[in-house]
């Protein structure tokens, strides 16, 4: 999800009423636009690494993926806002032509955010008078792009809080994104659900949305293995340093302690120690380390590492996603409003498994057998990425609700840390 | 002139009228002010590269330096707006503390640019209010500090002007600070006057303010020379680049010839080519070529180079001096509201000394003998930065014009060019 | 392969005839120095990449590997040759001890050519005269060690002449390593050979040595595959090349765009053109581009796009595996002497699966499901590497021919590629 | 220093006895080849820095730059010995064709060590022949040649000493180039000598050889100045270290702080502790700190730092020109076959201002007025650095002893210090 923009796109969102699909467009429209209220203009257009991208970046380019891939080619005499941005605000389709670089997002203070709200506006408001006037075959056409763009956008809201939480981490007087403060919880005692081995069936089957990279769903042998009913908590994670995991080189791939050696890594990201005590940097500024709050922004090198330590292992997506697909979806997510990883709740189960944290599973991100992009720009989307990155499943705390299911692949490279990931165990059975 | 901060200071300030020296005071403090009219809030957060700041931190350091060198010791129960801003506005006072990173300025989003504002008018009446109030004695302490307060801000609203310059160069959008667009000129026949060999003296001899890197003022022996009497022009530049200059290996110092590779130069900076026009930025936006204004944002390589294929040579500062030293001060400055190098005026003598584009010289910026920087803090303001840089003399179309003299001298390391500098040639007798 | 050193440990070697491994040993010791023969002292110290060693390097390495793991352990009275090579010739062993770095290989011009031969002697005696007078017990526990700095060896002697090749590339005398040049030959039209979807088994079964990392034999779900019958040529592969392949964007991953770009990739490596013809630098010279050979020095990138421009894919190591084992290992090897990959010869079934050059696969460098590393510095052999790498398989003209097998897990990162390693192609049917 | 080549032309080189010149020229070529006795192949052929170059290519730079200039166009007949060294050995000369980039050096394992032996036996025969056999006038044009090129090879038997010590400093082994350790002296009471102000005159008069960089001699006025009667030790050096001048920013030039910081420096090259015991690496290996010998290998922004921290400063060059020229030449040079600085000795006036290390002065190396380089690619000698470096004077203990001279100008950037580099202190009078 290090880039994302257009990706699968699902024929049968056509068949839906339109008026939900309108409905839908609006409220994410809103959310995006309500996610900035805390910010000033000057948050919102910095770019604190090349990674990340100024809040005013994402809510332009979620517009430019409804203007140029729904409004210019299907709606009929659409003027274009400003045929500038189309260059300023694709994001990586070469297909669609040449694009501002990455890494000089941050340059743009023009167009300004209020600017920026202006072309909000002016898509959204278009897109909706299409939707609402274009005959049957029109919207045939067009519903499945509504769909995407929509998950497309809710993909940016998740990453424009990732990217305030790195901007304001790095700023020294520590800013606060809002003043909400779950109280701590306690942590369950750690436990293990077990899954026998068997030829299993991984991938998306066709019912409601989801992306290319999902598709086709096929078999897997998948040997026996057992699964921790919880995830990995901040204070188990203060164990694994107090025990000189982050000095002790054979815990850790070879990629991954070049790494730890390069970058000084002593602990997750966001953790700072003030007088001893460990401090965790979160969007409601600093705060104590929480012991049964799930360890959160580990690099796939340190949760690695953290399994081999504790004697057990990253689980493949395939295992995770078979475990996951005997649970329902619910969770600890974006619209709860707190944007904190929170201690799992009492009860039987597996917890945690949507909400919270991304969960680094030890698959590398690769196309399914048989996988096929899309045609045309559309392709770009997701396939491209397949190299130098891994999977992660479930969702974080700052993924919308809706946007979260068993079968999603979200993929980051192994050392990179803004997302919200942290692990669950597996062991062989 | 990188790193611009508290310099030499001048006793016999305290000698002038205090309502003068007050009324200064007010005057540059509001003028920093209005030159961030144009701006939006986004323009002023953004750092576009590691040499320049946001126009808010200039907007902020310039008062931290009243604040740090003036209030705190010398105003009696002053209450320091924000604890925290001596860090993050200190800008390279080792003595004085810890300070924020040079390459980190842009990741500030906070304060705002109206938490800055609300910082500068607590810091303004605060001053005002000592200077109003405190007795002789404290007077007498206090008012060369004001008055190389005032100078050290009046070297930040040039740097702010030439960071923003360089920030909306960056932005494809092309953006223009002002819409100031002045008549181009005509360039009169390039003329050289000649100056004979003799025991010089140069240096600030004691009379107003200097900074200290001007001190003390010494002899020197000069061999005769001759100095074009107007500027270098855009037109005879592109004659050098039409000759192949930035082809030509042995026109360059071997330094110079290396980052012309490294670089890709082909121009001077802001220069760009369309459809075969060549089109040059400025505050105003871009621009067609104009002949006759001066050639502006050469590095010291280019200007050596050009000076090598013309025959000629770059003065020293000395032979600057020395010539300058028999002309009035008088130019083309920041305060006739266009910022743009002109044509020169017709008539004789040595134009374009002032105002318009600072002068490359041959002379690397040391110390003159017998320097001694002024203790404590202050001392860190010019001595520390006598390596690797070249002396600029003159003064710039950005340039406050009772901020030149001819004993000034300003330096940037030979590569550098967002600064607005050009040159004037030189011949041996 | 990357950094190749001690691997998995098989007991049963030691159930073979004690005077059978010690005539390997001799033998793999002699093929070493052999393989110097065309070498001159100033050419075996030089590293011209970090990601090469020098010649010395290699021979003082696999010395290292004996002594370290086998004569201080288990000769009695085994007198260290030099205590400072430990330091100097541990490759990446954290659980040996510290080591000199990597990069830094090349800096070390003593101990000189001859010194280090004198090491080799030592060791090589020293561990034929424990082979010979060890007791059964001491037997037991050496032999399988033995066994496997044979292979270790054998894994160098590959790398020794991908670095050489790469050293005197980079020189422009462009000097051969020998002299050898067979006649081309000519390429069989493609076909391929269909395999039926199924659960299959891959991995080492336990019967002769293998690494750790083949192991434990599992089961897979591979979909229904066809596979080439032959290598891809360099005629192929200039057709890629004369259709834009390198200026095409859809065709790529996108980081292999990116290092397409950042690199100024234009054909494989040690490919270039001279007066319109492309030359192919080799072990023996430049020669003039083969269109029958297979391409070589591929990186995954490059491999990849070849098969999505073909409308095919890379198979993966399942496939590969499961294709490979139906077919006899049997191939043009180092052995052959010309290290050369060659022309496919004539006959049906899957030629060119052994010798010639490694084979990318799409497979991510993984562990296998329920793979345990073995206990002790041993442990850092392969496991280590599990990340950001790419499986190859096959083996390439310059593999020792007993070092090949269908099981066998080749693996580099997807950029590199001054290794033997060029493609088959795969479909899904 | 840095890239020596081709210099000024003495005509009157013309004027000397043949024989004598012929004489001058065996013995510069023999004392090269000498000076690589004690080394390996092996230790020729690397590059440990990109700075240095191999022993091997200062062999072989040094021929072709007699080839190149003499007897390719003013021997008839002449062989060219490979016509490929031309592009291999030409250091800089943009004038004479393109060369092998200066990074890349330690990659040419080809031509082996013999071979360029080979090389210089043919140039060294040739170029005899020519001297002997060449009638008057040819004499006079290359007779100034002759003599510069064994100014020039002189030059690089330092740097190949310089390069040589770098080298085997790098290696963990810490090799010695020769087995001779002078008796550790005692340091005399620091004095000062005063010299007062006056228009003086600088420069060389015409009288033997000197480079182009040293002309035109020229007036200079020079205030009034004191210069301490010999060289800083490293037991002062010490003192400085331990009062925490590396922690001390205020002793530092900005840019000598920043390098302090990035580089970690803590004492001169070459220095390392071991059980709290300094260590100091010669060319004849590891020796501990002798605090009378003169501190070697500063940079210049220690040698500043130090002065500063001692009240005191560097002399300019023109102030040791001036004190120089009042003594005469002699002292403890390469001849003296060990190669390490070494205590003053006793007696008045200034000592160690030849031989030993050369000195820092605080003056940038800038053209002298009038200065024209030659013209030609001789012109490319000394005139294209001049910028960013600064001017050391005197002469080292690795310097030939008939190289030296009070006018002699050598120059290095202000961070490098492989050069035997070290200071004495200057004070205002």
């Amino acid at each position: 999800m290090t880039q994302p923009s257009p990706a699968a796109v699902r024929p049968d969102a056509a068949r839906e009423p339109r008026a939900a699909l309108r409905e839908r467009f609006a409220q994410v429209r809103a959310l995006s636009q309500h996610l900035c209220a805390p910010l000033e203009p000057e948050d919102m257009v910095v770019q604190s690494m090349p990674d990340a991208s100024p809040a005013k970046w994402h809510l332009a380019h979620t517009s430019w993926f409804f203007e140029n891939f729904i409004l210019q080619p299907h709606a009929p005499g659409y003027r274009c806002f400003d045929p500038q941005f189309g260059y300023l605000f694709n994001s990586y389709y070469e297909t669609v032509g040449s694009f501002h670089p990455r890494p000089e997002r941050g340059l743009l203070s023009r167009p300004t955010v209020t600017q920026v709200l202006d072309y909000r506006a002016h898509v959204t408001h278009a897109l909706d008078a299409l939707a609402a006037d274009c005959d049957a075959a029109t919207w045939q056409r067009i519903a499945p792009l509504v769909d995407l763009g929509c998950h497309h956008e809710q993909q940016h809201q998740e990453l424009l809080l990732m990217d305030i939480k790195h901007l304001f981490s790095r700023n020294p007087l520590k800013p606060a994104y809002h003043a909400h403060h779950p109280p701590p919880g306690t942590a369950a005692p750690l436990g293990y659900h077990g899954f026998p081995e068997g030829l299993q069936r991984i991938g998306h089957d066709g019912a409601g949305f989801a992306f290319d990279n999902e598709s086709p769903r096929h078999r897997v042998f998948v040997a026996g293995f057992e699964l921790a009913d919880r995830l990995v908590t901040e204070g188990e994670y203060l164990e694994f340093m107090r025990d000189g995991g982050y000095r002790t080189p054979q815990l850790w791939l070879s990629d991954g302690w070049a790494t730890v050696q390069a970058e000084g890594w002593q602990a997750p990201a966001y953790w700072q120690q003030e007088d001893g005590a460990w401090q965790v940097f979160t969007l409601g500024g600093l705060r104590p380390l929480e012991p049964a709050a799930p360890v959160c922004h580990l690099s796939l090198y340190e949760a690695d590492a953290y399994a081999r330590w504790a004697g057990a292992r990253l689980p493949t997506e395939a295992e995770w996603e078979v475990a996951a697909a005997t649970q329902p979806v619910a969770g600890h997510f974006l619209d709860a409003g707190w944007f904190h990883p929170a201690a799992a709740p009492d009860g039987a189960g597996l917890r945690q498994l949507y909400g919270d944290v991304w969960e680094w599973t030890g698959s590398p991100y690769s196309p399914y057998p048989g996988y096929r992009p899309p045609a045309g720009a559309i392709g770009e989307y997701n396939g491209k990425f397949m190299s130098n990155q891994m999977v992660l499943r479930g969702g974080a705390c700052v993924t919308p609700p809706d946007h979260v299911r068993a079968t999603y692949r979200n993929f980051f490279p192994p050392h990179t840390r803004w997302h919200f990931s942290g692990l669950r165990l597996a062991r062989d059975l």
